[in-house]
């Protein structure tokens, strides 16, 4: 299997933390998002432990809520020694009502309005990423105006490309988010920002792209960072004390992806970056890193019940599901992999050639294309791996389908973290 | 300007319907979906008339709600007349809770559960949709425990490419939805309904494509329904007195679309009907057509605020506003051209370009790309055009963000139809 989370019983059913997916889907209802609280506090003590044990005192990784973001997961993150990285006031607001201290709070985000800024700025978050001009003259004003002086650390873009998906791809030159380093812009920026007197500039924030299997594209980054951190000594005799790395670090959606060595990658990275340091006679800096998808893609599954068979003759077949694009929209967006089991039957033979379709009116409403299946019948459940990731954050409410519960699986139990939405939910805005 | 009901007036500012977009979104808030009340009657009795008044007695559309669907809209749709496509129980539910009369529903759906069914019937929903073998025998099943018998078409496949985009072209026949013509298997899914107690089978349907802006498509279809339908009378005596042609009339979204002629089409696909039905010597059948982009799309806009400008040197600038793939994925999706003006300041030189970008973290978070602007400012309003249909219904609250506002203009007057989601509204499932 995938992941060592998941096993078959008896009974041929997928099971995930020890509990029968057929008895979640029929006691929680499908589809259903499954996300097991066990792996994903294993994921955090990964990244805690080898940040801990190869970085100098102050790193820890924070976690990108993007890739999964209510109110329960925050309660866990804080347990385990998280801090988070938040892109908008909502994520603020849920990290906060989940019990989140607001200092370990680091403010993303490529356009942050005055309304984003003030919300941010009152709700105490530690510290800011700035991405750009506009932002440093609004924050220091805003700041100045409480009688702040807010921490800051500045995104730039050192023009790594490490070869993944356009889409999911920000660490090159011509990207919305941050300042290139490459074109000279980004130490005009710097000296912008050391010029506001009410910030306090930490260091530098880089984010290179997604789904990195290796520890050498963020050398590669490392790299560039600590010539420009040097340049920038040089030039305004400032020394960063923290160098953020941004996430990326991939996950296994097949099984024909590799396994991702994160502790050794770390390792590798640490030992890359004293190197650097010794080579320049610069401060090693505290690291931050914002895996995000590598603490929660494999933690979650997502169960659907199958409405039927279609089989095109000379064509193709199609198991459709009860869910789809609304709540795992990866495969319209990116043609994104991922990993389709027969939860409840998961020991006959898987001979039927077919594609996954999910229950919207839209022939892209796709879950996955010309994978290998039983021949399933009405009522059977499907089972997505990985989808702990962009799958729940991602959730529309298209053809006005509710989005699914979530349930938490923890020591052999489920309880429900996310109750499904229901229809009045559905028209609460609408006067 | 791309609609008639668009306008710049003497500050330089896009006005739609005679209202000043600047002073919208200062009360409104921006982002802001705004929909012109009066273009969406018009656009609805357009279709109204030429239907009754080309084809015979009781043909009429059925708005399709997935393009977009909140409470005070299906009471306009039902003032004027229309009837509605419905693909979910929340899609009902809304119906039937903005007053629309359940009889004039249409329920659609390649995969409707034992709850789908169970709702609609008990909804008193006019008519089911259906789509395959398994639906009919589980809605045949829940119709007699009701001591219903229910309306039915059947959903064919005519296997007809339209040369659109492959996610939005349901016409051909590999596709999810209905049952082919072409491989006989729409046959016997003829035979089996007609074997049916308790349903009535009053005709078929089909859909086959988006974004066709003449007749000629839909002729096509209509000739191979025709052929079926005779066929389908040789071998069973059953005369379909309804034929549902499904939508996909095109939608103008660039200056460079051609404007689609809703009555001429209308007219020539009548004139094709009768004459194939005379050569066949068949009752010509009631039509029904499904619009729903061309209904709502240039009824819509939406008003950004831009955050500020960035140009990356040597490659290109962004322009970032505070909305994006959160409330119109479908750049992201589909690369979708849109029509972008710059609200704020009409009269100004357009001459930077650039990439719209919205304010997800995410890489593909893009508007538009290579527009001409003028030089735009923080807190300049930005219009995208034209985005009346499939905005607001695939609108997520990816990054936290929340659903922006809608307002709906009438006579000059601007009124809240859908209020903004607040910070509790995201959390709201969250346990």
């Amino acid at each position: 299997m995938l992941y060592d989370n998941l096993a078959v019983n008896e009974q041929g059913h997928l099971t995930v933390g020890g509990l029968d997916t057929v008895a979640l889907a029929e006691e929680f209802g499908a589809p259903l998002y499954v996300l097991d609280e066990d792996k994903l506090r294993e994921n955090c003590r990964t990244y805690v432990q080898a940040l801990r044990e190869n970085m100098p005192e102050g790193s820890y990784p924070l976690f990108a809520g993007k890739a999964l973001c209510f109110k329960g997961l925050y309660l866990v993150l804080n347990e385990e020694g998280m801090g988070a990285d938040v892109v908008s006031p909502g994520e603020i607001y849920t990290a906060l009502a989940g019990g989140f201290p607001a200092e370990k709070l680091y403010f993303h985000g490529n356009n942050k309005t005055d309304e984003d800024i003030a919300y941010a700025l009152d709700s105490h978050v530690g510290c800011f990423i700035v991405d750009n001009h506009q932002e440093l003259a609004r924050l220091d004003e805003a700041a100045g105006v409480r009688g702040i002086r807010q921490r800051v650390l500045l995104r730039v873009t050192p023009g790594i490309d490490p070869h993944t998906l356009q889409a999911i791809n920000t660490g090159r030159i011509d990207c919305q988010f941050g300042v290139p380093i490459e074109t000279g812009q980004a130490a005009r920026f710097v000296a912008d920002a050391l010029s506001r007197k009410n910030l306090i500039v930490e260091g530098f924030h880089s984010h290179i792209g997604s789904q990195i299997f290796e520890a050498e594209p963020f050398c590669d980054a490392v790299d560039i960072l600590l010539d420009f951190a040097q340049a920038m000594r040089q030039a305004h005799g400032f020394v960063a004390e923290t160098l953020n790395l941004g996430g990326g670090f991939g996950v296994r959606y097949l099984e024909s992806d590799p396994v991702v060595d994160i502790p050794g990658n770390i390792r590798a990275l640490a030992q890359h970056l004293r190197q650097g340091c010794a080579e320049k006679d610069y401060p090693v800096p505290k690291v931050l890193l914002e895996p995000g998808r590598s603490i929660v893609a494999n933690a979650g599954l997502t169960l659907y019940r199958v409405g039927g068979i279609k089989t095109i003759e000379g064509y193709r077949s199609y198991v459709t599901v009860n869910g789809g694009m609304t709540d795992n929209p990866r495969y319209a967006l990116y043609k994104a992999p991922y990993t389709v089991v027969p939860a409840s039957r998961m020991n006959d033979a898987r001979e039927v050639t077919c594609t996954v379709a999910g229950r919207c009116c839209e022939s892209g409403d796709l879950i996955q294309e010309n994978i290998q299946l039983p021949e399933m019948q009405r009522d059977d459940l499907l089972a997505v791996l990985t989808t702990g990731a962009y799958n729940f954050t991602m959730a529309s409410n298209y053809n006005r389908l509710c989005r699914p519960a979530l349930v938490m699986v923890r020591n052999g139990k489920a309880r429900l973290a996310v109750r499904r939405q229901t229809f009045a939910d559905l028209v609460a805005c609408d006067l």
